[in-house]
Protein backbone atom coordinates (compact mmCIF):
# COMPACT_ATOMS: atom_id res chain seq x y z
CA UNK A 1 0.00 0.00 0.00
CA UNK A 2 1.26 3.54 -0.89
CA UNK A 3 -0.39 6.17 -0.17
CA UNK A 4 1.68 8.42 -2.02
CA UNK A 5 0.04 8.52 -5.39
CA UNK A 6 -3.59 8.40 -4.65
CA UNK A 7 -2.39 11.50 -2.43
CA UNK A 8 -1.41 13.56 -5.40
CA UNK A 9 -4.87 12.10 -7.40
CA UNK A 10 -6.48 13.33 -4.41
CA UNK A 11 -4.95 16.80 -4.70
CA UNK A 12 -5.80 17.14 -8.31
CA UNK A 13 -9.22 16.50 -7.79
CA UNK A 14 -9.41 18.96 -5.48
CA UNK A 15 -7.60 21.48 -7.12
CA UNK A 16 -9.35 20.97 -10.14
CA UNK A 17 -12.81 21.99 -8.43
CA UNK A 18 -11.18 24.59 -6.33
CA UNK A 19 -12.38 23.04 -3.18
CA UNK A 20 -9.54 23.74 -0.99
CA UNK A 21 -11.43 26.99 -0.33
CA UNK A 22 -13.79 24.79 1.92
CA UNK A 23 -10.95 22.30 3.22
CA UNK A 24 -10.73 24.21 6.77
CA UNK A 25 -9.69 22.01 9.36
CA UNK A 26 -12.75 21.95 11.05
CA UNK A 27 -14.73 21.13 7.77
CA UNK A 28 -12.53 18.57 7.36
CA UNK A 29 -12.84 17.12 10.65
CA UNK A 30 -16.79 17.68 10.35
CA UNK A 31 -16.78 16.17 6.81
CA UNK A 32 -15.17 12.57 8.89
CA UNK A 33 -17.35 12.66 11.49
CA UNK A 34 -19.93 12.79 8.80
CA UNK A 35 -18.95 9.84 6.83
CA UNK A 36 -18.09 7.91 9.84
CA UNK A 37 -21.46 8.27 10.29
CA UNK A 38 -22.47 6.78 7.11
CA UNK A 39 -19.96 3.86 7.43
CA UNK A 40 -21.68 3.38 10.81
CA UNK A 41 -25.49 3.41 8.90
CA UNK A 42 -24.05 0.03 7.09
CA UNK A 43 -24.58 -1.57 10.99
CA UNK A 44 -27.46 0.31 12.50
CA UNK A 45 -29.52 -2.50 12.89
CA UNK A 46 -26.85 -5.29 12.66
CA UNK A 47 -23.58 -6.33 12.01
CA UNK A 48 -24.15 -7.80 8.60
CA UNK A 49 -23.28 -4.74 6.03
CA UNK A 50 -24.02 -3.84 3.18
CA UNK A 51 -19.90 -4.69 1.96
CA UNK A 52 -19.55 -2.69 -1.27
CA UNK A 53 -21.80 0.50 0.70
CA UNK A 54 -19.16 -0.19 3.56
CA UNK A 55 -16.34 0.15 1.79
CA UNK A 56 -17.43 3.04 -0.04
CA UNK A 57 -17.88 4.80 3.09
CA UNK A 58 -14.87 3.47 4.35
CA UNK A 59 -12.74 5.08 1.73
CA UNK A 60 -14.77 8.31 2.24
CA UNK A 61 -13.87 8.70 5.73
CA UNK A 62 -9.92 7.83 4.89
CA UNK A 63 -10.20 10.74 2.14
CA UNK A 64 -11.32 13.36 4.59
CA UNK A 65 -8.66 11.65 6.63
CA UNK A 66 -5.61 12.23 4.19
CA UNK A 67 -6.53 15.34 3.11
CA UNK A 68 -6.27 16.38 7.25
CA UNK A 69 -3.12 15.04 7.21
CA UNK A 70 -1.98 16.89 4.21
CA UNK A 71 -3.72 20.15 5.48
CA UNK A 72 -0.98 19.96 8.49
CA UNK A 73 1.38 18.58 6.48
CA UNK A 74 1.88 15.10 8.50
CA UNK A 75 3.21 11.62 7.25
CA UNK A 76 0.44 9.36 8.07
CA UNK A 77 2.56 6.80 8.65
CA UNK A 78 4.48 8.22 11.02
CA UNK A 79 1.30 9.58 13.29
CA UNK A 80 -0.05 5.90 13.44
CA UNK A 81 3.07 4.57 14.53
CA UNK A 82 3.85 7.58 17.20
CA UNK A 83 0.03 6.94 18.77
CA UNK A 84 0.78 2.57 17.98
CA UNK A 85 3.34 3.15 21.14
CA UNK A 86 1.40 5.69 23.11
CA UNK A 87 -1.07 2.83 22.44
CA UNK A 88 1.49 0.39 23.86
CA UNK A 89 2.08 2.25 26.94
CA UNK A 90 -1.16 2.89 27.94
CA UNK A 91 -2.23 -0.27 27.39
CA UNK A 92 0.29 -3.23 28.90
CA UNK A 93 -0.19 -6.65 27.88
CA UNK A 94 -0.82 -8.15 30.86
CA UNK A 95 -2.89 -5.64 32.18
CA UNK A 96 -4.96 -5.61 28.69
CA UNK A 97 -5.24 -9.11 27.50
CA UNK A 98 -8.31 -10.24 26.37
CA UNK A 99 -10.38 -6.72 28.12
CA UNK A 100 -12.37 -4.62 25.98
CA UNK A 101 -11.74 -1.96 29.09
CA UNK A 102 -10.56 2.05 28.62
CA UNK A 103 -7.43 2.07 30.05
CA UNK A 104 -8.31 4.02 32.87
CA UNK A 105 -10.65 1.82 34.09
CA UNK A 106 -8.29 -1.21 33.57
CA UNK B 1 3.65 6.38 2.81
CA UNK B 2 3.68 2.91 3.09
CA UNK B 3 1.41 1.37 4.93
CA UNK B 4 1.88 -2.46 5.06
CA UNK B 5 4.68 -1.93 7.84
CA UNK B 6 2.27 0.36 10.09
CA UNK B 7 -0.35 -2.51 9.10
CA UNK B 8 1.56 -5.64 10.22
CA UNK B 9 2.20 -3.65 13.81
CA UNK B 10 -1.13 -3.22 14.34
CA UNK B 11 -1.76 -6.65 13.71
CA UNK B 12 0.82 -7.95 16.39
CA UNK B 13 -0.63 -4.92 18.79
CA UNK B 14 -4.47 -6.45 18.45
CA UNK B 15 -3.14 -9.84 18.83
CA UNK B 16 -0.92 -9.47 21.86
CA UNK B 17 -3.70 -8.14 23.52
CA UNK B 18 -6.22 -10.62 22.48
CA UNK B 19 -8.63 -8.21 21.29
CA UNK B 20 -9.46 -9.41 17.85
CA UNK B 21 -12.43 -11.27 19.63
CA UNK B 22 -14.10 -7.56 19.89
CA UNK B 23 -13.53 -6.12 16.59
CA UNK B 24 -16.65 -7.14 14.18
CA UNK B 25 -17.08 -4.85 11.70
CA UNK B 26 -20.09 -2.96 13.54
CA UNK B 27 -17.87 -2.41 16.65
CA UNK B 28 -15.02 -0.74 14.46
CA UNK B 29 -17.59 1.15 12.42
CA UNK B 30 -18.56 2.42 16.40
CA UNK B 31 -15.16 3.00 17.11
CA UNK B 32 -14.80 4.94 13.87
CA UNK B 33 -17.55 7.24 14.92
CA UNK B 34 -16.42 7.78 18.13
CA UNK B 35 -13.00 8.12 17.52
CA UNK B 36 -13.61 10.79 14.33
CA UNK B 37 -15.94 12.74 17.11
CA UNK B 38 -13.25 13.04 19.35
CA UNK B 39 -10.97 14.34 16.46
CA UNK B 40 -14.65 16.83 16.12
CA UNK B 41 -14.35 18.18 19.45
CA UNK B 42 -10.95 19.30 18.89
CA UNK B 43 -12.70 21.99 16.61
CA UNK B 44 -15.75 21.87 18.84
CA UNK B 45 -15.50 25.94 19.56
CA UNK B 46 -14.11 27.36 16.61
CA UNK B 47 -10.84 26.09 13.99
CA UNK B 48 -7.87 26.17 16.09
CA UNK B 49 -7.71 23.23 17.39
CA UNK B 50 -4.79 21.87 19.85
CA UNK B 51 -2.66 20.09 17.06
CA UNK B 52 -0.92 17.43 18.84
CA UNK B 53 -4.47 16.23 20.02
CA UNK B 54 -6.04 16.43 16.61
CA UNK B 55 -2.89 14.19 15.33
CA UNK B 56 -3.35 11.96 17.93
CA UNK B 57 -7.31 11.91 17.34
CA UNK B 58 -6.88 11.48 13.30
CA UNK B 59 -4.44 8.21 13.99
CA UNK B 60 -7.19 7.04 15.99
CA UNK B 61 -9.41 7.77 13.62
CA UNK B 62 -7.08 6.07 11.15
CA UNK B 63 -6.04 3.17 12.82
CA UNK B 64 -9.82 1.57 13.18
CA UNK B 65 -9.95 2.21 9.54
CA UNK B 66 -7.43 0.31 8.55
CA UNK B 67 -8.72 -2.69 11.50
CA UNK B 68 -11.59 -2.58 9.42
CA UNK B 69 -10.11 -2.42 5.65
CA UNK B 70 -8.16 -5.41 7.04
CA UNK B 71 -11.01 -7.38 8.30
CA UNK B 72 -12.82 -7.10 5.19
CA UNK B 73 -9.12 -7.80 3.10
CA UNK B 74 -9.49 -4.59 1.71
CA UNK B 75 -6.56 -2.92 -0.13
CA UNK B 76 -7.15 0.65 0.96
CA UNK B 77 -5.54 2.50 -2.25
CA UNK B 78 -7.47 0.33 -4.24
CA UNK B 79 -10.55 1.03 -2.52
CA UNK B 80 -9.75 5.08 -2.43
CA UNK B 81 -8.60 5.19 -6.26
CA UNK B 82 -12.28 3.29 -6.95
CA UNK B 83 -14.17 6.11 -4.77
CA UNK B 84 -12.09 8.64 -6.49
CA UNK B 85 -13.26 7.63 -9.77
CA UNK B 86 -16.51 7.38 -8.53
CA UNK B 87 -16.52 10.46 -6.94
CA UNK B 88 -15.04 12.07 -10.54
CA UNK B 89 -18.13 10.97 -12.31
CA UNK B 90 -20.65 12.25 -9.66
CA UNK B 91 -18.51 15.59 -9.61
CA UNK B 92 -17.70 16.69 -12.89
CA UNK B 93 -15.46 19.70 -13.28
CA UNK B 94 -17.55 22.38 -15.08
CA UNK B 95 -20.54 21.56 -12.85
CA UNK B 96 -18.89 21.37 -9.45
CA UNK B 97 -15.97 24.31 -9.69
CA UNK B 98 -16.17 26.21 -6.68
CA UNK B 99 -19.16 24.83 -5.70
CA UNK B 100 -19.84 23.07 -2.24
CA UNK B 101 -23.13 21.27 -3.12
CA UNK B 102 -23.88 17.78 -2.91
CA UNK B 103 -23.75 16.29 -6.16
CA UNK B 104 -27.60 15.85 -6.32
CA UNK B 105 -28.18 19.32 -5.71
CA UNK B 106 -25.94 20.90 -8.41
CA UNK C 1 -42.66 15.68 31.27
CA UNK C 2 -43.05 19.50 30.89
CA UNK C 3 -39.66 20.88 28.73
CA UNK C 4 -40.40 24.47 29.51
CA UNK C 5 -39.21 24.72 33.03
CA UNK C 6 -35.87 22.91 32.16
CA UNK C 7 -35.63 25.43 29.33
CA UNK C 8 -35.24 28.56 31.62
CA UNK C 9 -33.06 26.54 33.38
CA UNK C 10 -30.59 25.87 30.90
CA UNK C 11 -30.67 28.93 29.58
CA UNK C 12 -29.74 30.61 32.77
CA UNK C 13 -27.12 28.42 33.19
CA UNK C 14 -25.76 29.43 29.71
CA UNK C 15 -26.48 33.23 30.37
CA UNK C 16 -24.38 33.29 33.74
CA UNK C 17 -21.39 31.61 31.61
CA UNK C 18 -21.63 33.98 29.42
CA UNK C 19 -21.67 30.96 26.67
CA UNK C 20 -24.24 32.39 24.12
CA UNK C 21 -21.46 33.64 22.03
CA UNK C 22 -19.83 30.19 21.72
CA UNK C 23 -23.60 28.78 20.84
CA UNK C 24 -23.65 29.09 17.11
CA UNK C 25 -25.79 26.88 14.67
CA UNK C 26 -23.33 24.75 13.35
CA UNK C 27 -21.03 24.31 17.14
CA UNK C 28 -24.52 23.62 18.66
CA UNK C 29 -24.40 20.40 15.64
CA UNK C 30 -21.07 19.81 16.38
CA UNK C 31 -21.61 19.21 20.27
CA UNK C 32 -24.55 16.99 19.26
CA UNK C 33 -22.49 14.66 17.48
CA UNK C 34 -19.95 14.74 20.09
CA UNK C 35 -22.30 14.16 22.87
CA UNK C 36 -24.34 11.75 20.51
CA UNK C 37 -20.46 9.91 20.27
CA UNK C 38 -20.04 9.78 23.73
CA UNK C 39 -23.03 8.07 24.28
CA UNK C 40 -22.45 5.30 21.69
CA UNK C 41 -19.04 4.92 23.41
CA UNK C 42 -21.15 3.11 25.95
CA UNK C 43 -22.01 0.89 23.70
CA UNK C 44 -18.57 0.41 21.96
CA UNK C 45 -17.97 -3.44 22.62
CA UNK C 46 -21.46 -4.35 23.25
CA UNK C 47 -24.82 -3.56 23.83
CA UNK C 48 -24.27 -3.48 27.93
CA UNK C 49 -23.97 -0.04 28.66
CA UNK C 50 -22.76 1.34 32.73
CA UNK C 51 -26.49 3.10 32.85
CA UNK C 52 -25.60 5.99 34.82
CA UNK C 53 -23.01 7.00 32.52
CA UNK C 54 -25.83 6.38 29.48
CA UNK C 55 -28.10 8.21 31.60
CA UNK C 56 -25.51 11.44 31.64
CA UNK C 57 -24.67 11.02 28.13
CA UNK C 58 -27.94 11.10 26.62
CA UNK C 59 -28.58 14.02 28.94
CA UNK C 60 -25.90 16.04 26.85
CA UNK C 61 -27.09 15.29 23.60
CA UNK C 62 -30.86 16.62 24.93
CA UNK C 63 -29.63 19.50 26.28
CA UNK C 64 -27.54 20.55 23.23
CA UNK C 65 -31.15 19.73 21.37
CA UNK C 66 -33.12 21.86 23.38
CA UNK C 67 -30.34 24.91 22.95
CA UNK C 68 -30.48 24.56 18.96
CA UNK C 69 -34.46 24.37 18.98
CA UNK C 70 -34.35 27.34 21.45
CA UNK C 71 -31.48 29.20 19.16
CA UNK C 72 -34.68 28.65 15.77
CA UNK C 73 -37.47 29.54 18.11
CA UNK C 74 -38.68 25.94 17.52
CA UNK C 75 -41.19 23.79 19.16
CA UNK C 76 -39.61 20.34 20.18
CA UNK C 77 -43.03 19.24 20.49
CA UNK C 78 -44.20 20.41 17.29
CA UNK C 79 -41.25 19.56 15.44
CA UNK C 80 -41.21 15.96 16.54
CA UNK C 81 -45.09 15.35 15.69
CA UNK C 82 -44.31 17.42 11.92
CA UNK C 83 -41.57 14.50 11.64
CA UNK C 84 -43.77 11.51 12.97
CA UNK C 85 -46.31 12.63 10.12
CA UNK C 86 -43.40 12.71 7.45
CA UNK C 87 -42.57 8.93 8.90
CA UNK C 88 -46.07 7.73 8.56
CA UNK C 89 -45.63 8.94 4.89
CA UNK C 90 -42.41 7.46 4.32
CA UNK C 91 -42.88 3.93 6.04
CA UNK C 92 -46.87 2.49 5.54
CA UNK C 93 -47.56 0.23 7.78
CA UNK C 94 -48.23 -3.00 4.68
CA UNK C 95 -44.82 -2.00 3.63
CA UNK C 96 -42.33 -1.59 6.92
CA UNK C 97 -44.05 -4.10 9.32
CA UNK C 98 -40.95 -5.74 10.46
CA UNK C 99 -38.34 -4.70 8.66
CA UNK C 100 -35.49 -2.44 9.51
CA UNK C 101 -35.32 -1.55 5.35
CA UNK C 102 -34.88 2.31 5.24
CA UNK C 103 -37.56 3.69 3.43
CA UNK C 104 -35.87 3.93 -0.32
CA UNK C 105 -35.36 -0.18 0.06
CA UNK C 106 -38.46 -0.81 1.27
CA UNK D 1 -44.00 21.53 25.36
CA UNK D 2 -45.45 18.18 26.54
CA UNK D 3 -43.82 15.26 25.58
CA UNK D 4 -45.85 12.84 27.07
CA UNK D 5 -48.28 13.44 24.01
CA UNK D 6 -45.94 12.56 21.53
CA UNK D 7 -44.29 9.71 23.71
CA UNK D 8 -47.29 7.80 22.86
CA UNK D 9 -47.77 8.53 19.54
CA UNK D 10 -44.12 7.36 18.64
CA UNK D 11 -44.79 4.23 20.74
CA UNK D 12 -47.88 3.14 18.42
CA UNK D 13 -45.84 4.42 15.67
CA UNK D 14 -43.03 1.89 16.77
CA UNK D 15 -45.43 -0.52 17.21
CA UNK D 16 -47.86 -0.93 14.56
CA UNK D 17 -44.33 -1.39 12.73
CA UNK D 18 -42.93 -3.64 14.98
CA UNK D 19 -39.91 -2.17 15.24
CA UNK D 20 -39.52 -2.49 18.65
CA UNK D 21 -37.43 -5.99 17.76
CA UNK D 22 -34.63 -3.54 16.08
CA UNK D 23 -34.35 -0.71 18.99
CA UNK D 24 -31.73 -2.69 21.30
CA UNK D 25 -30.29 0.37 23.75
CA UNK D 26 -26.76 0.15 20.98
CA UNK D 27 -28.87 0.12 17.62
CA UNK D 28 -30.58 3.70 19.28
CA UNK D 29 -27.54 5.09 20.46
CA UNK D 30 -25.89 4.05 16.85
CA UNK D 31 -28.86 6.03 15.18
CA UNK D 32 -28.75 8.71 17.73
CA UNK D 33 -25.00 9.24 16.42
CA UNK D 34 -26.16 8.61 12.68
CA UNK D 35 -28.80 11.64 13.01
CA UNK D 36 -26.68 14.21 14.46
CA UNK D 37 -24.24 13.46 11.73
CA UNK D 38 -26.77 14.25 9.27
CA UNK D 39 -27.62 17.00 11.39
CA UNK D 40 -23.97 18.03 11.05
CA UNK D 41 -24.11 18.02 7.59
CA UNK D 42 -26.73 20.34 7.59
CA UNK D 43 -23.61 22.47 8.71
CA UNK D 44 -20.87 20.60 6.81
CA UNK D 45 -19.08 23.77 4.74
CA UNK D 46 -20.73 26.62 6.60
CA UNK D 47 -22.76 27.71 9.20
CA UNK D 48 -25.97 28.38 7.13
CA UNK D 49 -28.16 25.36 6.87
CA UNK D 50 -31.21 25.11 5.34
CA UNK D 51 -33.30 25.53 8.15
CA UNK D 52 -36.10 23.30 7.42
CA UNK D 53 -33.33 20.50 7.42
CA UNK D 54 -32.34 20.95 9.92
CA UNK D 55 -35.54 21.19 11.81
CA UNK D 56 -36.15 17.77 10.59
CA UNK D 57 -32.67 16.24 11.40
CA UNK D 58 -32.89 17.70 14.78
CA UNK D 59 -36.36 15.70 15.02
CA UNK D 60 -34.91 12.43 14.32
CA UNK D 61 -32.05 13.23 17.23
CA UNK D 62 -34.87 13.82 19.57
CA UNK D 63 -36.78 10.47 18.21
CA UNK D 64 -34.66 8.33 19.12
CA UNK D 65 -33.11 10.02 21.87
CA UNK D 66 -37.04 9.66 23.32
CA UNK D 67 -36.95 6.03 22.76
CA UNK D 68 -33.71 5.19 24.31
CA UNK D 69 -35.01 7.23 27.51
CA UNK D 70 -38.59 4.87 26.95
CA UNK D 71 -36.14 1.81 26.94
CA UNK D 72 -34.34 2.70 30.44
CA UNK D 73 -37.89 3.86 31.48
CA UNK D 74 -36.24 7.58 32.32
CA UNK D 75 -38.11 10.64 32.74
CA UNK D 76 -36.50 13.18 30.14
CA UNK D 77 -37.13 16.41 32.44
CA UNK D 78 -35.42 14.46 35.11
CA UNK D 79 -31.94 13.49 33.88
CA UNK D 80 -31.59 17.01 32.06
CA UNK D 81 -32.31 18.19 35.57
CA UNK D 82 -29.61 15.99 37.14
CA UNK D 83 -26.81 16.40 34.77
CA UNK D 84 -27.75 20.22 34.85
CA UNK D 85 -26.82 20.16 38.62
CA UNK D 86 -23.59 18.10 38.09
CA UNK D 87 -22.71 20.71 34.74
CA UNK D 88 -23.07 23.52 37.54
CA UNK D 89 -20.51 21.83 40.04
CA UNK D 90 -18.08 21.15 37.15
CA UNK D 91 -18.57 24.76 35.73
CA UNK D 92 -18.49 27.47 38.33
CA UNK D 93 -19.36 30.67 37.34
CA UNK D 94 -16.31 32.58 38.47
CA UNK D 95 -14.02 29.94 36.70
CA UNK D 96 -15.96 29.36 33.35
CA UNK D 97 -17.68 33.13 32.54
CA UNK D 98 -16.60 33.66 28.72
CA UNK D 99 -14.57 30.57 28.51
CA UNK D 100 -15.13 27.69 26.49
CA UNK D 101 -12.64 25.43 27.70
CA UNK D 102 -13.53 22.11 29.00
CA UNK D 103 -13.50 21.81 32.75
CA UNK D 104 -10.33 19.96 32.94
CA UNK D 105 -8.62 22.91 31.33
CA UNK D 106 -10.46 25.69 33.41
Amino acid sequence: MDLSRIMSQLKSFVDEREWGQFHSPQNLAKSIAIEAAELLECYQWDDKADEIQARHELADVLTYCLLLAEKYQLDVEEILLEKLEINRQKYPVEKSRGKSEKYDRL
